[in-house]
C-alpha cells in the first residue's frame, strides 16, 4: 500500500555508526564515543527528588495544552534572570522537547508551500520537519566564510531570488557550535521583522558557552517584533529523555499554537512539566552550571590538542559541546572516514553528511560533552590512526 | 506578521465550560464535572513505584526513536494476552501519547491533498491534524441509521465520489462510545485493503467495554493488510500525564515512521516508556480492570436513570466512558443548553458541536468516568433542571 512521499526522510548516517559501536562494545572492546548530541549527566538531584515526590503524591493528569501555569512563570523569572528581559508568561508555550516545540512554531506559521531558509550545516531535523509538513527549504551555504552561520546578504539574495516566508537560525548551532554575532542577529531579526519574514530562533545550547555572553549576545531574537524562540530543557538542564521545551511567542502565535497544541499534543508530559520548575531553583542553576564547567574542561583539553588532529578548517566552538572540522586532508569521504576510525581505533565520531548533504563528506563532527579523560584518550588514538592513513 | 491559513483550528467548546466550572468551584459551588474524556484515578501504584525507582537510578536520556525495546515486546506480549496474536516487536512503535501516534501515522500514510474519511460525530483532532497536516477530510455523516459508525456503502460513495486515500474508524468512538459491529468492521478492513485505502483504526478505549467481546471484535484490524492501529496509555491505564501510546505499522510504513519519528519527536517521554513496562504486570491489568468496573458501576446507575434525563435518541454506550444523547426536545441550542445547566444546576457536560460540526447543536456528551455518586446526583440535577425549561 502507498507510503507518502513525505516521509521519505534521509536516515542518519550516525545511526549506523552507533549500532556499530555498541556491537564492538558488546564484544568487549573499549569503545570511545563521540557521537551523542546529549549531556551524560542527566536531570539534577532536585528535578528528581519533585519527580519522586509528585509520584507519591501529585496529580499527573493532562495540563493545558500549553504548559501548567507555575512552569510558564519560572520560564518567564528565567528570562528576568539570565536576559534581564519581562517575557509575559501568557507568551510562553511549554512544548514536548523542542521537538515538539519546531512542529508547533512551523505549523503556525508557514503554509504549505512557504519557503523558509536555514543553515547548511545545520541540525538535520529543522528541514526534515519543514519537508514532512509541505514547506520549502531553502539552505544558505555557511562555511568559514560567514563563520558557518546565515547572514542578511544572504537571507536578501533567498528574498529577491524566490521569495522568503522564514528563516531558522541557532545559536550556538549544532553542529559546529559557532555562535552569531550580535550585531549579525541583531540585524537579521530586524531584516525579517521588515520583510515580513518569520525568524525562528534556536536557542537550546543558550548557558553553553565559553567566553562569550551568551545572554546578551540574542536577546534581540525574543524581542524581535514577530520572532518565536524555541528552547528546550534537554541540554542545559541535561533533561534529554524528559522531552521538555518551550517557545516563546509574539502575541498573533499564541492562540494559533495553543488550538494546534491541542490538537497534535494535547499536552507536554506532566510529571516533566511539574518537576520541571525546579530546574530553576538555585540548586537546580548550580547543577547545570556545573555541567558546563565540565564540558569547558573537555573543551580545553581538546583545544589545546587540536593541532595534533590535524583538522583544517574547523568551525569557532563558541558554544555548545562539538567540534566541527574539516578532515578533506585525509582524502577520506567522511562516512568512511567515520566507519574506519571505530575500526580501527574504536573512536566513534558523526559524519557531516548528517549536517551537509552537499560538503558534509569533507566534515566530521566529535562531540565533547564527555568526561576529560575520555576527550583526551579520543584525540590520542584519532592522531596516531590518522597518521597510518 | 502573518498567521498560517491551517492555524486557524476551532476552539473547543467545552474550554469555555471547564473555565465557567473552574470558576464557579473557586467561588464555593459544588460543581459537578463530567466533561472530562479523562479516568480520575491516575497510573496504577506499580508503574509509580517503578518510575520512582528509575528516578533513584535508572538513564532517563534519549531512547530509541521508535521506542525502548523492553516496552514493545511488552506490548506484543499485549497483544497475545487479549488477543491471541501475534505481533512482531518491530512493527510496533512507542509514540509521545496516541496524539504522538496520529501524527506519526499521518505523515507516513498520507500526502499534502490527501483524501481522508472519518466519522461525524468523531474526536475533533483527528480533522483538525489531518488538516494542519495539508490533507482533505471527507465527513461520513454517522447517525443512528449506521449506528453513529462507518459502513463500507459510505466508503464506496466517498470513493467513487472524490476518491479516498485514507479511512480513520475509532471503535468504542468519543464521543458515542459506540462499537463498530465486529463483521462490519472486517468488512472495512477488507474493502480497504482491496481498494489501496489505509485503514487507521483507533483502539485507544479498547478494555473499556461493557458486555461485548471488545478484543475479538477489532482483531481484524491490525492483522489486516495495510491497516495501522493506533493505542494508549491513556485510557484503559489512565496514564494520560505520561504521554504514551503506540502503533502497530505494516511492514512498509515501519522505516517511514522511524525516520520521522526521530525528526518529529526524537523519542517518547523515557521514564515514561521504562514504567510503562510495568503496566502490564499483572498488578497494571489489575488496577485498570478495577478502575473499568467502577466505569461499569457508574455506567449501570447512569443508564438505569436515563429515561428520566429524556435525552432522544442516545448512541449505543457500548464502550469508553461517555453518554451522548439528543437534547432537540428541549428547544435549546446545545452550547447554551451546557452554558446553562453549568449556570443553573452547576453541572458540566460538553456540547456536541465539538464534535459535530454540522448536527451537534443537537447533542451532548457526558462522561461517566467519575464516581457513581457523582453520576446520580448529575442526572438528579440535569432532570430537575430540564423540568424548569
Amino acid at each position: 500500500m502507498k507510503v507518502s512521499r513525505r516521509s521519505h526522510v534521509p536516515p542518519f548516517a550516525v545511526m549506523e555508526i552507533l549500532a556499530a559501536a555498541n556491537q564492538r562494545r558488546a564484544a568487549g572492546r573499549d569503545v570511545l564515543n563521540l557521537c551523542a548530541g546529549e549531556p551524560s549527566t542527566g536531570a539534577s538531584e532536585v528535578v528528581r527528588a519533585r519527580a519522586i515526590e509528585l509520584l507519591q503524591t501529585g496529580d499527573l493528569g493532562y495540563t493545558e495544552a500549553l504548559g501548567v501555569p507555575a512552569l510558564r512563570e519560572a520560564i518567564a523569572g528565567h528570562y528576568r534572570r539570565w536576559y534581564d528581559v519581562e517575557v509575559d508568561p501568557g507568551r510562553i508555550a511549554v512544548t514536548t522537547g523542542s521537538s515538539g516545540g519546531f512542529v508547533l512554531a512551523f505549523l503556525a506559521a508557514f503554509d504549505v508551500g512557504d519557503r523558509v531558509a536555514l543553515a547548511r550545516p545545520g541540525y538535520p531535523a529543522y528541514k526534515n520537519i519543514l519537508a514532512a509538513l509541505g514547506c520549502e527549504v531553502v539552505e544558505l551555504d555557511c562555511g568559514p566564510g560567514t563563520r558557518y552561520q546565515p547572514t542578511v546578504s544572504q537571507l536578501m539574495e533567498a528574498y529577491y531570488g524566490g521569495g522568503l516566508d522564514g528563516v531558522v537560525v541557532a545559536s550556538p548551532a549544532n553542529p559546529t557550535g559557532t555562535m552569531i554575532e550580535p550585531a549579525e542577529l541583531a540585524a537579521i531579526a530586524r531584516w525579517c521583522a521588515e520583510h515580513d519574514v518569520r525568524l525562528i530562533s534556536d536557542e537550546i545550547y543558550h548557558g553553553i558557552a565559553y567566553g562569550t555572553d551568551v545572554h546578551q549576545a540574542t536577546a534581540a531574537t525574543y524581542t524581535g517584533e514577530g520572532a518565536v524562540v524555541v528552547n528546550s530543557f534537554s541540554k542545559y538542564w541535561a533533561m534529554t529523555g524528559w522531552r521538555l521545551g518551550w517557545l516563546v511567542l509574539p502575541d498573533e502565535l499564541v492562540r494559533p499554537v495553543d488550538a494546534l497544541a491541542g490538537n497534535v499534543a494535547l499536552s507536554p508530559p506532566a510529571l516533566s512539566q511539574h518537576a520541571g520548575v525546579a530546574a530553576f531553583s538555585e540548586a537546580g542553576y548550580a547543577a547545570a552550571a556545573a555541567n558546563v564547567e565540565r564540558y569547558a574542561t573537555s573543551r580545553a583539553a581538546l583545544l589545546a590538542r587540536a593541532t595534533e588532529l590535524g583538522w583544517d578548517p574547523v568551525a569557532p566552538a563558541d558554544g555548545a559541546f562539538y567540534l566541527y572540522g574539516n578532515i578533506a586532508a585525509t582524502g577520506l569521504d567522511s562516512r568512511t572516514y567515520c566507519a574506519r576510525l571505530l575500526e580501527e581505533a574504536d573512536v566513534a565520531i558523526t559524519p557531516g553528511t548528517d549536517f551537509d548533504a552537499v560538503g558534509g563528506h569533507e566534515w566530521v563532527r566529535l562531540s565533547f560533552a564527555a568526561s576529560v579523560d575520555t576527550v583526551t584518550r579520543a584525540v590520542e588514538r584519532i592522531a596516531a590512526w590518522q597518521r597510518t592513513l
